[in-house]
């Protein structure tokens, strides 16, 4: 196990090593640690030696120029300049929130960016400010939309984040796509099937098979196929990747470039980059906030009292269950599988910082 | 077949008879046609009964006074004062699009209004002024949260129309459940199953059977089941209940009132009638309108060149079926349903004006 402060400490290291500044360094830290802390581990340590390899093959930019192409009272673009998602992305929200904090709502497109990490950290960021926070992305192409077998768009997740009073917040955070790609990657890693409904073969044919994937397979779209409105969950999809790209100028669709460095440069460009979607409304830009609240206490109370179906769990709050995850993982500490701690020593031998492999039990 | 006009001038009169301006009732008969070119019958002519009847048992106020309670230079709370929610939808989406003018957004809460019809019209009504348009809507409760048997949602649409170029616009007008509720009500009539994943039962058992919800049942969130991702159709219904009413200060979940006078006005309140939400942002508050134009072409002729499953249709972009249905149905005539031809007569004969009871074959 690791602590909090050991793992952020190490991941702003890494960043500072590799030309960031203090101040992006720390900002990173805060999304890797946080998705760690919420359970989200395919989003945390993970994913340092995909931003490590990116760097080496100078693919991202550790000091980019963030700024806005174009704004109104309430809107901006923002070119993240090839920065890591973490830092365009934050810089990204806090622009909202400021629009917000003066005009009563404020939305940001963004362009140039990378792979950001989890979209609920951004919709959180307005919540000790009043406000309702959204965040999504586009991402590399694994889902057909629906009748295709052609890759087009990512798992393209949407997060909102709603204060409340004495009840905790509300933080939906989800993929548009049935499940996540790393739960398939865990069955993989398993050598166990996926359920149907997930994911397609290469001709469109239902598969139960997680690697099919590597083989042309696609992911579905939220709904599974038509008949159980695979169609919306592609509307919400192409929503995120059109505010995210088309909006901002970024790259949309099957053009958004692999967050991986093993995966080359696309051929073909059609914007900048990876593209994000910032939202922040203060909620007393509608009522008086400590209504709202009490409002939202009454929603959440009556949806924790709905009736479970017999042996089901009791309905779930979005949020509860990463926050169940946080208490246990700030008390116990963060696990990290061997695997991952292998490629954070040896990134640490080639950036001269230290790094402690530590044992552990499964 | 009766023709637009015809069908137009008799909903405007209906709502002039029970007291309702010009100028609302044509704003009503719009929404109402609307519904019936797009192929959506569901919210056309059949409504009209409802609303009669609402009128009747004096649950809708003809003659509102809708007002701003609260605004900011992008944000709005809307009173409809207990309108018809075709009125108080079009005022609220007004808004919206004035606020966009100015401050390059606009966002609105709206409480004490009813069902609004078909959630893509107001929407649309972005389009014209290079708008992204979104309109959401609670509704009457019918709908369980995963792992419940609780009705507490309705069914809970989101619509978003997105200006494109040379291209049509992208529509987006769907219902947070599988299906909607209309096609439950067809297999009814038609004496057939439906399929699972759908609805269930009052114990929460799978079932195919369409009329279990006057059996204590309840329909599906989009996504089914758990395993494929029901908690996020949960998420979504729940962000459309929040931003629609909790914003608001209407009545969210459970307690939204019903859209009919035949069930019974709920013993308890939690705030003024049915709630929406409307957004407008203005593409220019990002991208130069042209610009940001033929780059939705791009995107639309991208998805419109994806590879079908083989036997599987070519793929569709958002909002082309209701419009290959406009086209046929603008030039054919509007079909209704010869038990809604019987109710639409009913109330004519009951309000003093004419309606021609047209023959017609299957």
């Amino acid at each position: 196990m690791y602590t909090y402060e050991y793992l952020f400490d190490f991941t702003k290291q890494v960043f500072i090593k590799i030309g960031c500044s203090t101040h992006d360094a720390e900002l990173i830290a805060n999304v890797f640690l946080a998705a760690e802390l919420r359970g989200l581990s395919s989003h945390g340590m993970l994913r340092i030696k995909d931003y490590y390899q990116l760097w080496e093959a100078n693919r991202v930019n550790t000091k980019p120029n963030i700024h806005i192409v174009h704004e109104t009272q309430s809107t901006a673009v923002v070119d993240g300049d090839g920065a890591i998602g973490m830092v365009a992305a934050t810089r990204s929200m806090e622009i909202a929130i400021e629009k917000a904090g003066k005009a009563g709502s404020g939305w940001v497109s963004t362009r140039g960016s990378n792979h950001y990490g989890i979209a609920g950290y951004y919709a959180m960021m307005a919540l000790k400010h009043d406000m309702i926070g959204i965040s999504m992305t586009n991402a590399n192409p694994l889902v057909a939309p629906t009748f295709s077998i052609s890759r087009l768009l990512g798992t393209n997740p949407i997060a909102v984040a709603i204060p409340a009073g004495e009840q905790p917040p509300f933080i939906a955070d989800f993929a548009t796509t049935p499940i996540a790609r790393g739960k398939l990657a865990v069955a993989e890693k398993k050598g166990e099937k996926t359920l149907l409904g997930l994911v397609q073969d290469k001709n469109g044919n239902p598969t139960d098979d997680p690697t099919i994937l590597k083989e042309g397979g696609s992911m579905l779209t939220l709904g599974g196929d038509y008949e159980h409105g695979s169609h919306k969950g592609y509307c919400l999809s192409a929503l995120v990747d059109i505010f995210s790209a088309v909006l901002s100028g970024a790259n949309f669709g099957p053009f958004v470039p692999p967050s991986v460095a093993y995966l080359p440069v696309l051929d073909e460009n059609v914007g900048e980059g990876t593209g994000h979607f910032f939202g922040a409304m203060r909620i007393d830009a509608f009522q008086p906030a400590d209504h709202f609240k009490s409002k939202m206490d009454e929603w959440i109370k009556t949806f924790r009292n709905a009736k479970s179906a017999p042996g089901k769990p009791h309905v779930k709050i979005p949020g509860d269950i990463e926050r169940e995850k946080e208490l246990v993982i700030r008390k116990n500490g963060i696990q990290v599988l061997p695997a991952i701690v292998k490629d954070m020593k040896e990134i640490a031998d080639k950036l001269g910082i230290e790094f402690e492999v530590k044992s552990f039990e499964f």
